[in-house]
């Protein structure tokens, strides 16, 4: 009989998370019912947010954060394998939320069919999907950076910040990001054109911060909180705008670390804001037509990082909070029938 | 022969300032010269802001701060004892920046003409003049308060957050104070009109904060920083909006003071935005219209803490630091002639 396999989530972690709180279970091949598609995941995404839904009570998104014992939730590509939906054929490549897992059935309420010519499907997980709106919406709508001003980004050889950067060079500012060893820096700066990048792990922030940004900080588009978040707020100019995309730096922290201080907050007139990329999925449109476009311009382009099997999802995920990722973080499940 | 005294800015101050950082001298009257009038002053306006402005370098509104030996700066009302300016006649009481003297000499340029018959004199240094435009602005454009929502407001018994609770409860908002002491408190509550008012010497912020605000915070107009910024943001709604306004209790800090945990900023979409009145200064008009209105319906009231002499005035703004005034603090330089 043929079998499937998901990662569960079995005990809340308290600080960083551990292999054991996650289990690996073996369950029959699910059936469509009425309606329904049958789905093999080929990608599976890891994502920063999913350490926050680990945690008990309700997630940021409003959503119920899973219980113990069910199924990790997570941004998937699949295969669409047996198909009782009229709107899907066997064959389908299709993005959605799945989880983490092998198989699984859907009524194709939120699947999105991707056109695997168009772009890698991979993509609809990363520059192409959520991490790609996230910058899109954090650094245009959010941040609103003009030509000229210096954008810095935190976590920049990541799936969101490597796009910010790129974004905020093709709207005609300075991008500096700031990233985890020189591999990561130099990648930034040579292959994604930002045009500088600090090492947070043999450089003095501030000071090198400093340096990449002699007239000062207009938009720090922040994915780390933390030291970094310190350091940029002592170097922020006047009416500077710092979206709040994520905290990396805290998120396995059992205490709530201490902010920044806010006095240049006040002496600048700054601004900042958080913002949850689930908000503006009205944006997603016209992220899509723009960010394709640079895509196969060139304008935007993107690193992955896949691991390969569902099984090492939870150390690749912990991996990521740590910050060894290069590049968005995927997980493949299955075999991509559309890469040779 | 006349003579006219003055506070100097004897020492820059480490910590919180003392007596021994002014220096009273006195000097002969100032004459008048072509186009100029010779200003006799009645109040002095004492404001936290002022603490920043002893320190080296410039202020945060872009102009110089006083060199060791000038005036200390200050918010005035005046009368024209002699004039050589058609636009003034002796008598006339005029609202200026003359700074902390007795007797002053201006070109006009930068006074506003009071009517004693509208309001007393007095209220163009508090809730009619930059106080009461810090709360308009603050409140309205940068917090933009909604009918329902929850207001809070710190350093609630003074000129500017007296005026905040006040606006927010005309716009149909719940108001909440944060205020020192039990009488502080009461006034807030039982004379202006808040809904509820926390004293933060004798009850947990936290704790309090949460009773008084069973909907949660949408609003925080923030005049303290520190362990009430702290217990507010821990209490706020999704989009709630955080007008910095001043950060009274670190003005005195020698090390910066880390800041809250921004991570209910992300969770909650919420805002935290720094502003300067200074910058806000094309919404006087509209706000002198409005908030004269108010105070002559009596729906914007008032409370002075009136210190008698220019002597006293480095002692009563090092006790305005401390938060001992109650109300709007000012010093009576010489006699009202418009109170009988």
């Amino acid at each position: 009989m043929a079998t499937s396999r998901r990662v569960l989530l079995k005990r809340r972690p308290v600080g960083e998370p551990r292999v054991e709180d996650f289990e690996i279970e073996e369950a029959p091949l699910p059936e469509p019912g009425a309606d329904q598609v049958l789905l093999r995941t080929i990608y599976l995404s890891l994502d920063p947010y999913m350490r926050g839904r680990m945690n008990e009570g309700p997630s940021y998104t409003g959503t119920a954060n899973p219980a113990l014992g069910d199924v990790m939730v997570g941004g998937t590509v699949s295969e669409v394998v047996h198909s009782n939906n009229e709107r899907f054929s066997a064959g389908d490549i299709v993005a959605g939320s799945e989880g983490w897992r092998s198989h699984s059935i859907a009524t194709g309420a939120a699947l999105r069919k991707l056109d695997s010519k168009a772009a890698p499907i991979s993509t609809a997980l990363g520059v192409l999907g959520m991490p790609g709106l996230t910058a899109y919406v954090g650094l245009l709508d959010i941040g609103q950076p003009k030509p000229g001003e210096t954008v810095v980004v935190s976590a920049a050889a990541g799936a969101v910040g490597s796009a910010v950067g790129q974004m905020a060079k093709i709207k005609g500012c300075r991008a500096v990001g700031v990233a985890g060893g020189r591999a990561k820096c130099e990648h930034v700066v040579k292959e994604l054109g930002f045009d500088e990048c600090v090492d947070y792990k043999s450089q003095d922030v501030y000071t090198a911060l400093k340096l990449a940004c002699p007239k000062g900080i207009d938009v720090y588009f922040d994915n780390v909180g933390g030291p970094v978040l310190d350091a940029v707020m002592r170097l922020i100019n006047r009416d500077a705008r710092i979206p709040i995309c994520g905290l990396i730096s805290e998120y396995n922290a059992t205490e709530p670390p201490r902010g920044p201080n806010i006095r240049p907050l006040l002496f600048n007139r700054a601004t900042m804001r958080g913002f949850i990329v689930s908000d503006h999925a009205d944006r997603s449109g016209e992220f899509l037509r723009e960010a394709s476009g640079w895509v196969q311009a060139g304008r935007l382009r993107y690193r992955e990082d896949i691991v390969e099997g569902l099984d090492n999802a939870p150390r690749a995920f912990i991996g990521l909070l740590r910050g060894e990722n290069f590049g968005k973080r995927l997980i493949r499940v299955g075999a991509d029938p559309t890469r040779r």
